[in-house]
This record gives C-alpha cells, structure tokens and sequence, in this order.
C-alpha cells in the first residue's frame, strides 16, 4: 500500500498536528495535501498521505494519542481523481476544449486511468494571469490548456514563472494571436483537438509523448 | 481583507507546524486549507486562510520566527476559483453536461462572480461512489451533478451519507432509472440544461432558488 487518505477528529487543543506529523515522519510517510478545519473544540483533518508501507502500525501509533477521537482511511485522492487537466479561458472555446478532454478521458478512464478535467471561465488578461499564478498551489494538476483567442502580456510572464516552478507541466494552447503561445508546448488550433491532445498527453494510456515534438509543435 | 492565501518557505523543524498555527490563532485567523511539501529540508506551505484582518501585522509575526525563509501573499483560491460545481458520470453525457455549465458559468463570471466547473468522466457503482464519498475531502464544492443513465445501489447510499455530513451541498441528477433520483435536490433530463441549472442553482448573480422547488424539482 502506497497513497492513501486518513480522515482523523481530533480535540482541539495545542501542540495537535505537531504530534500527528511527528507519528507521520517516524513512520517515513510524506504529506502531499492537508485540510483542516476546527468546530466546537473538534478538529477534522484530511490527510493525503505517501509512502505508507505499514498501515495497521500507523494506524495503532495514531490510536494510542488521546487526542485522536476517530480515524477513517480512505483511497487517495490521487487515485480518486487522478491527473488534473486545468482549461482556462472564456467564451465559445472554452466549453468546446472541455468537451474533447472529458469525452477522451471517459476513453481512457474506462481503461484503467484517472483523468480529470477541471475548468474555470474566465476573461481579463488580469484575471487570467491570476489564475495561472495559482496553479502552481493546486494538487495534482498535469496539465494547463488556455483557451481563448487573444492572450499575452501578463499572462504569458505568469505561464513562464509558473514553468520554471512546476518542470512537469505541459502547457497547451489554441493557436491565436498574443505572445502566450511562445510560452506552450503544443499550439493547436480546433479546440476539440487541443482538449482531446491535453488527455493525450498526460494519459499512460495513450502513446503520444509531448516531449518527441520539439521544434514541430504547431497543428 | 479577509480570505488570503499565504506561501511560506520554511526551514524543515520539529515543530515548525506548531509555531505557524500558534501565530495564526493568536490572530483569530481560520485555516480553511493547507498544501506542504518538503524537499532538501526546506518546507513549502501553502495556507487558504479566512478572516484575516490585520495583515501587516501577521506577516511581521511570521517573519520574526527565524525558520521563516521567505513569505508570498496571494489571492485566496476562493476568490480566484470560487465556487465549484463536480460533475461525475460517463459516455455523452457528461461532457454535454459540463457543456451546459461552463457556457452558464462564462455569463455570470462575466459579471464578477467565480465559479468552477470540474469534472471526471466515471463509470461503474464502485468508481462513483468512492468518489462521491471523496467530495466531502475536497475544497469549495457548493454542487454535484450525476451524469449517468443508471446510478442506483452504493452511489445512492453514499450520496445520502454526503448530503448528511455537508447540509448546504446541492445534489442535481440526470432523469435516469436507478435509485439515486430519490436523494436528488433536483432532477433533470436534458444534459445541457442539468449544467445550465447547476450554475444557477449556486451563482449568487442568479435568481434561481434551489430550495422554493421542494416537491416540484423533476423538469
């Protein structure tokens, strides 16, 4: 067993979550996501937890704090919703690319993979680059297609900060004026393509790799 | 100012955790989500926090704990992300049901409201309803939509433990046999309109209200 989720109560009281990720790195386990919140001096802590190799241990070491007043595991979120496909954008393309993206990740989901497709519409270059900033603090995302017909400026120097931080992502974008598209790695124009291309590219489902297109990445 | 989010850049310490929600209850401060990780022993936080009101002041408590490397403000992910909408189910449906909602949420993102429509295309009673049981793990989730042709059996079962555990959900199925209709808020046949109603049943730039339909709620 690899990733799982733990969903602890707990009183609410001092020095809590210090004890919790001390029994967490005793047992070599790292956190990739927490949410926490408190009610009436009962804490609820979801945890995303990696690398746990001896659950019914972890599970025992956790029991034996008195604060702990339940503990639910839980399959991961990872594996729950897997990889992440963001669609920005507004108008027309953006619910044109959702639809190529969900319909290929049903094709692949029913295979064996996780694939989601998460979309905000959204318009302003300001408002836009905002966005792109924050993906950066979002779990699991694969992917970041912008869909739209006109976008550069601040967006393009966010999506240029945002690929120094997260060397993983791949950045797709349809083919339109505005400086963002020096910025992709895939430029495509029909936005069916471009949502159905994003599943491609992040599925192990699929053979097509992103990153044997250097130099020939405009269709 | 009330909701932000904060990235802070930590040396990796025992008790390092402790101090940060130490300072944030000092100032009355909710957080409502956090996002670590740790590489080479510098710890990267990412807290959503609510009900922040004296800023200047909290950064200078933070900044004068010396494990404190560096210290981001941004926008809160409720105000750039807003609202969010999940809609699990699979074939053609699903994707025509994001049609709807993502073409609904451009008009009223348009007008200064944020809401998200995030989708996984999904098929079998097992796969739906782990991942209806998984909703109450994520962030900002205001509504779920069922986009399926049969749903019934653990889905139902789990949707009606979802909907005791987070009272405001709003619930909208598809019109599909399968006993999942009878935990629905509202029931709808066309795919386009279910995602269309789901962005007006949770857009406060709507004067749709979910809750005057009790006992007329299948269109």
């Amino acid at each position: 067993m690899n990733s799982i989720s733990l969903t602890l109560t707990t009183k609410e009281d001092k020095g809590v979550l210090d004890e919790i990720t001390d029994v967490l790195s005793n047992h070599g386990i790292n956190i990739s996501y927490v949410h926490l919140y408190v009610k009436d001096d009962v804490g609820t802590l979801n945890l995303e937890l990696d690398n746990v190799n001896q659950l019914d241990e972890l599970i025992d070491d956790l029991k034996s704090k008195d604060f702990i007043l339940d503990i639910e595991i839980h399959g991961s979120l990872n594996d729950i919703f897997g990889k992440r496909i963001l669609i920005f954008g507004g108008g027309a393309q953006v619910s044109q690319v959702a639809v190529g993206a969900i319909t290929e990740a049903d094709r692949h989901n029913i295979r064996g993979e996780r694939i989601s497709v998460d979309t905000i519409p959204l318009v302003g270059e300001k408002n836009i680059a905002e966005a792109v900033d924050a993906v950066n603090r979002l779990p699991r995302v694969n992917a970041l297609v912008l869909a739209g017909s006109l976008m550069g400026g601040s967006i393009t120097e966010t999506v240029r900060k945002l690929k120094e931080k997260h060397k993983e992502l791949i950045v797709i974008t349809l083919n339109m004026p505005g400086s963002v598209t020096t910025e992709a790695d895939l430029i495509v124009t029909d936005p069916i393509q471009v949502g159905v291309m994003a599943v491609m590219a992040v599925a192990s489902t699929a053979v097509f790799d992103i990153k044997r297109l250097k130099g020939n990445n405009k269709f």
